[in-house]
């Protein structure tokens, strides 16, 4: 334990992202490990949200709208894109993570005449099972779940699309995008990345890889609040032929020109449906400018050495009286999950010792470690606080 | 124009609205009338923003989910629900109003098994035409564009839904909402209302009319904030066959169950989608307290009376150099419409002279009167300037 303290505290001065914690609203005294759920305050969001309602909007009022509020979607998406490895012009903020499945999905679907079958993780998180069950049904196709290793015997000329999470959000396990997408390509059929739960935790490579489609989440790892408005990508090769359902007039070519009918914008707004939700979108912009100053490489590095800290001192610590689920190489985001037959009571309890995880039914404790703020101190207060529960 | 001073002086002091007025964050020498396309903001919405980032967000981070959040969209739509005559249980604020029509006109043809033609304003507000047509396509049904007035002409045993718009976007006209609901009932077939120009317009009674399904935006005279999430109403009598395509997490019965499975709320939680989206829905939260002390009736009567003495103004002081566009009998919404052939000019001089209307293609002057903020010497003060320009 001793060692384990001393470990702690030479891992935390030597970290080179140590002082990106000062830039977010945290309480010194809570350990906080779920922001794979639900990111932690940057400082600078409640100022700016409070600009834009006693500012942007008290003062400007509607005339905000031209001054920079109706083309802010690209705008922010532009800040996600190179944390996905996107050139620009390919992302935008819109919607939610579910409602950017569906346009992804039937976008996708239509691609592919003649090609019947969704393919989907069956360890999915389940909106994104939900959204394909009801995409399948409204474009006639066939939703095959299947596990992500088992690709290779579902995939054919049948397959119009597959959807797969990049990190399985109960076990943490990080998948290879570069060999998933390959595999689907080979086949002919189109892939749609859910990057929920690694946008901000590793460097990500749609462009290079050649990905078709990709949605992700904003409010985990990259902090913009809760159900902040989520993203998509379509690559500038495909936008020509994406052709979403949800056809808003924020997707128009000219909105304001209000025809009659609808011709969609020639790039990326083509993703947009309904108004954009200024309030939410403008915070998400603050949270993301602390992205200017860190390096993605270092932050991968800093969530492999706390996750594998982690695990650690749950091994020193806890030892077996928990099985970790989290894969022990390199194949995992920025969360340990731990399996144990009390895990909800367990979190309620670290909870309450102000040690924030959270519970995933129906016997899943799980940690997320976000690089920006959490230290090394706090992976070992969470396993010496969860020891002391188990003892 | 003396008298209109003096008759502005007066209505203004009479005016049992008000001291509302002193509730919004509102320039003083700002004319505004243009709450009919982003309403003012409440001043409690800053502080109530900024209690959610700081306390509710940066606090108890993940721990305000099950403490209030995940709720947020029944419960605010609780407070939408009286003003548009629905009983609790029946409204639910979530996404955009493009999304939520999307939602509502899906839900709708799969009401009508049999019946193959979608009916829209061809008038409407373009992004419901678009969405409808969008619909059209998924379904395999037609779209019909037909104006309000032709719609005995088109309705048959073919119909399955009509999507009307109960005040015009650019005439300000207001639809009988219960002589086009009983007529649409007859032929057998469901109604969808637009309601964004009429909510906190007017009392509106969709369950005493037995309206199937509406839609609403809540960023107009309901004060929201810049794209503010929709609302929907699902009464509870078809909630049991409301079955909508975006079967995200937040529609299920069991969200945190997380079910490979989706199984749709037993109520009106079933039309919400993805994760809501809180900051903004604490926004709106915050704004729908002004109704608390407000009564919809006189709202209503100083919005006619606003308007009218508006046209009266425009009468006498601008003459025939305008056209009023909008119905001077009681069929119109809180907007007054002017067509004039300079319009996008004249409502760029007017906003540089602090009157704030808008300009809607191809020569219409658009000026909102929100009861609940504008006076009567904004009226007046708005045809004077518009006067001058035109002298």
């Amino acid at each position: 334990m001793g060692d384990l303290v001393e470990r702690a505290a030479k891992l935390d001065a030597e970290d080179p992202l140590r002082r990106v914690r000062d830039e977010f609203d945290l309480d010194p005294d809570v350990v906080y490990l779920d922001g794979n759920s639900l990111g932690a305050p940057l400082r600078r969001v409640a100022e700016r949200v409070e600009h834009v309602v006693r500012e942007q909007w008290g003062r400007r009022l509607i005339r905000s709208w031209p001054e920079g509020w109706w083309t802010a979607p690209e705008r922010v998406g532009e800040k996600i894109a190179p944390l996905v490895g996107a050139a620009p012009g390919q992302v935008v903020v819109a919607d939610s993570t579910s409602v950017n499945l569906f346009k992804a999905l039937v976008a996708a679907v239509r691609m592919a005449p003649g090609r019947r079958e969704i393919v989907v993780d069956a360890a999915t998180f389940p909106t994104d099972g939900y959204i394909a069950e009801s995409v399948a049904e409204l474009t006639g196709t066939v939703l095959r779940p299947v596990l992500a290793d088992e690709l290779d015997g579902v995939l054919s000329d049948r397959t119009a699309v597959v959807l797969l999470n990049h990190v399985d959000y109960r076990t943490g396990r990080l998948y290879d995008m570069a060999a998933a997408t390959a595999k689907v390509h080979a086949a002919g059929a189109r892939i749609v990345w859910d990057l929920c739960h690694s946008v901000g935790v590793l460097p990500i490579e749609l462009d290079a890889l050649g990905v078709d489609l990709a949605v992700g989440c904003t409010y985990k790892f990259l902090n913009g609040g809760p159900g902040s408005p989520a993203f998509i990508y379509v690559p500038r090769g495909l936008q020509g032929e994406f052709r979403q359902p949800l056809s808003g007039w924020g997707g128009h070519r000219d909105p304001f020109a209000m025809d009659a009918r609808y011709e969609p914008a020639p790039g990326i707004a083509r993703a947009r449906a309904g108004t954009p939700d200024i309030l939410s979108l403008l915070a998400l912009d603050a949270a993301l400018d602390v992205w200017q100053d860190v390096d993605l490489a270092d932050v991968r590095a800093k969530g492999l050495a706390l996750t594998e800290f982690f695990m650690e001192c749950v091994d020193e610590l806890v030892g077996n009286a928990v099985e970790v689920v989290t894969p022990r190489d390199d194949r995992r985001g920025h969360q340990v999950s731990l399996r144990h037959p009390d895990a909800e009571t367990l979190v309620v309890d670290l909870t309450a010792r102000e040690v924030i995880g959270d519970y995933r039914t129906p016997d899943i404790l799980r940690f997320g470690f976000a690089p920006l703020y959490v230290r090394y101190q706090d992976a070992l207060r969470a396993a010496t606080a969860l020891a002391a529960l188990l003892a």
